[in-house]
């Protein structure tokens, strides 16, 4: 394998910037100390560079073709793949995750830009539909319209701390935009600097192999908010992609809505992934459930947009037996390396306050070895009452790390009410029995205009890459519940409609010419055609 | 048939508001009289309570089945054709417009109801996907999941004032929201209000007649934007459609991105639709083309979003002969009522604008004659150079009425230049040969990306109401560009995916149930079924 040296320069369509200005490293979480190379924010000029490129790469990009575009997505999994233990050992290293957690969301990466890479090569995910002429129609004669799902140009993606991989610079956002057909620009996040530059360059690889044009893809380093906030306002851009914090999400949609030509913020915000536990279930699985949901809240040491922060549990005997058993566990788990000093200083905070908050009682509160280094995460649980819940808005505050909030409930009447209370969410989960479902049959409704996925007896962590995953939910879950970070329909969030009326069938895109030459699914004059 | 008595209070529910504070009353454009009855505000009680009942009503409409949603459309169609001439000569009267159009906007108004009712019953729109468990995939199973468009929640609508009936009370976005399981409530035009609650009573009995719950519909009166504004930063109301004009359509969009909880602003504002002519199609069909923008520049008194404002022609001789033509033809036609004064007023505001600028020749400015309504749009024509058009921002504003600037360029790189130069449009026309296409295939990529439709060689008025329609556009022309608010494709503004993960069958809804009950279009596990 040839080595890679990681430079710590910003990448412009082919080039490496050459501004070195304010400069970062990136820090072992391990050991908290710095590790090498230097990073440099990219300037203002580099920003407005990146942004032309990408401006003039759209025009011949947006020109390929499905096959081109798939063959580019390919090819940027196999460079990834190539990259092999240098990337593993960088991620791991600024990260404090484990091998077997980079290895599998590398595969997770590399088998997302496949799938959206078959989804495109097949075309029918854009829709295209055909209402033909009719020339002797009266009064007036029809048209000939054809329309499809066409790229909108340049798109911004925000790399996310907690997978450094599946959510960042190949991550699922890079994917669709550029499956769709949008070249993107990617800010780095500062937690993983060299992971970003490693997979930026196999994508820059990927991209000479494959002829596609210069600014196709770039990404910018720079700490603060100064080179996203300069990427988000630029007038090339035309979308945004972003997985993190409410506030970075909330300032990102402020800035997009206030441009002179307001652009779409698709960002994932998190939430608290309310667990119903329903009694008959509990009483008959209380082991199992207890079992699954302390493997769902320490899983990455907590740091999943879908950990399960806030369950419901009923207040008898069974929740009772539940809650000791999940104590237990969480009580027995030892502390782990979270993903960086900044989100382990917010999850101590998080904790603290909860700690503090006398409507609430610390069950577990474990605390990490003195000698250790200062970036561990310990497990904690709070149980509240529901009445508490519901009159202390702070409860249902997301804490990002393994703490869990247990709320008591007495009656339906209480789990509705705690239900109907909650903001958006991605996911809620309901542990029942079919006789459950039916006692309880007034919760669905309400979780259904609650969240993006309901998961049965199960837990939400693990989000399966598929057609039909939702990574979504109503605000401020994201910032625009009608989307999807995971899966195919992600890449609906780049694309919008373009109607051709009486085109030359020779200006079409391949998708709507006569004859359905790629032998794909087309509504035609109110028919499908073109599936099995 | 049945006398209707329009009483001029707002329909919330079932019932009629009671408030009655400041009214206002419809004026007759073509005498510039009032009409009875007065139409009296809703207080901001009542349009809580119509947002409250909207909202329970959700609750119910959305859990009923494609099929009871299609009947309750079908039969507002039924109930909308029942009222017969009392509906058409109301319209007439407070619009304006000929019979002949009013009766055809029923038309479109009834049919697009009746579109949405196929649409749905078939179910295939709300792009259902499976993906089957693997229980005994390593290192996990797979669970199943399936997902599918699920309705956003009560929708607010503002009625535009320049389509009575096919944009307003029960129009497109009506149409739409009503077919995606969201109730709606209307904010009547104080334009057209009698139009207004005449179709509110129709929707209302066929809301009684179909068991749909109270407050799938209600409609609101209000002058001025109290109304409006309470309506959209209710927190009940989850989505807006608009159509109107860019300070309206801006407003609501602040309005409901500095919400709490920001909602989508589905806001159609219009554009000046730019004709290309290209020498080789203009130079062979001159005339043809004269008479054809003649009937689309005047159409509706120029009164439609689709009218052809600008037109770029080429400085050459056949240029100079089609201008010439255009111009007489302009110049005799006769001067027409318009929609309202308010109207009428900013449409003789932009005229003489247009008039007093001296980097514009005004070839057309056709005076009403003196004893005439002052409500009366004369045709206009002004003709800029290329750089003149460059130079003045203002010279590419919308002018609402019969008027048509020309633009004459010299060189393909002006025209390029042109082109660039355009914010985001409804349509895009081009008047071309096969050589004119060839000759100048750069001019397309260009208009792909600032319009939703391209039309080639006829004219941007007429939107066909159909599957593959995009009345959309990028900003300013639309809120979203990547909506249409004509179509099939407006449903899903008012739509979020939802996926259900390990659900029992029999809490799917049935588009999603194991076997396909429905024998609708299908994603199962990467492959579509379901279609002929």
């Amino acid at each position: 394998m040839e080595t890679i040296n990681i430079n710590g320069l910003s990448i412009i369509g082919s080039s490496d910037a050459i501004h070195k200005g304010e400069s970062v490293k990136a820090i072992d979480p391990s050991t908290t100390h710095e590790i090498d190379p230097s990073f440099f924010s990219a300037s203002s000029e580099e920003v407005g560079q990146a942004a032309t490129l990408a401006s003039q790469a759209f025009l011949i990009y947006s020109k390929k073709s499905s096959k081109e575009r798939a063959a580019f997505l390919n090819e940027i999994a196999t460079q990834i793949e190539a990259l092999g233990d240098t990337l593993t050992e960088r991620a791991m290293q600024e990260t404090g995750l484990p091998e077997g957690r980079i290895k599998g969301e590398t595969g997770r990466t590399t088998g997302q830009l496949r799938l959206f890479a078959t989804l495109i090569e097949d075309g029918s995910w854009s829709q295209p539909r055909i209402d033909t002429a009719n020339p002797d129609r009266a009064p007036l004669p029809k048209p000939d319209i054809r329309s499809i799902q066409r790229p909108l140009g340049p798109v911004v993606v925000f790399a996310a701390s907690n997978f450094p991989l599946a959510f960042s610079t190949a991550g699922g956002d890079t994917a669709s935009a550029l499956a769709a057909g949008c070249p993107v620009i990617v800010k780095a996040h500062s937690s993983h600097p060299g992971t970003a530059e490693l997979v930026a360059r196999a994508i820059q690889k990927a991209a000479q192999i494959t002829d596609m044009p210069e600014g196709v893809f770039s990404l910018l380093f720079g700490g603060g908010r100064t080179v996203g906030s300069a990427l988000v306002t630029h007038p090339a851009v035309k979308a945004v992609g972003f997985t993190g914090s409410t506030s970075g999400g909330t300032s990102l949609m402020k800035l997009a809505s206030v441009r002179p030509e307001p652009i779409p913020v698709y960002a994932e915000m998190g939430s608290v992934n309310p667990v119903v536990l329903l009694p008959e279930s509990l009483s008959a699985n209380s082991e199992k459930i207890a079992a699954g949901l302390h493997i769902s809240a320490t899983m990455g040491v907590g740091q999943f947009c879908t950990n399960p922060g806030v369950v419901l549990v009923k207040k008898d005997e069974s929740g009772d037996a539940f809650v000791e058993s999940f104590v237990q566990k969480m009580k027995d788990t030892a502390a782990q390396v979270m993903l960086n000093p900044t989100i382990q200083r917010a999850y101590c905070d998080g904790v603290s306050q909860l700690k503090n908050n006398d409507k609430v009682r610390t069950l577990v509160a474990n605390a990490a070895a003195a000698d250790a280094t200062d970036c561990l995460g310990a497990t904690a649980v709070f149980e509240a009452d529901a009445t508490a819940f519901l009159e202390d808005e702070s409860l249902s505050d997301e804490i990002f790390g393994p703490g869990t909030t247990l709320v008591r409930w007495e009656s339906k009447a209480d789990l509705l009410q705690l239900l109907e209370n909650f903001e958006g969410q991605l996911t809620g989960t309901l542990h029942a029995t079919d006789t459950d479902l039916e006692n309880y049959s007034e919760a669905l409704p309400i979780l259904e205009r609650k969240v993006g996925r309901i998961v049965y007896n199960a837990f939400p962590t693990g989000v399966e890459v598929c057609h039909s995953m939702v990574h979504g939910g109503p605000y401020p879950a994201t910032s625009d519940g009608r989307s999807t970070s995971v899966g195919t329909h992600a890449i609906s969030r780049f694309t919008r409609l373009i109607a051709y009326q009486d085109s030359p069938q020779t200006l079409l895109p391949d998708e709507l010419k006569d004859g359905n030459p790629l032998g794909i699914v087309r509504l035609e004059d109110g028919q499908y055609v073109g599936a099995s």
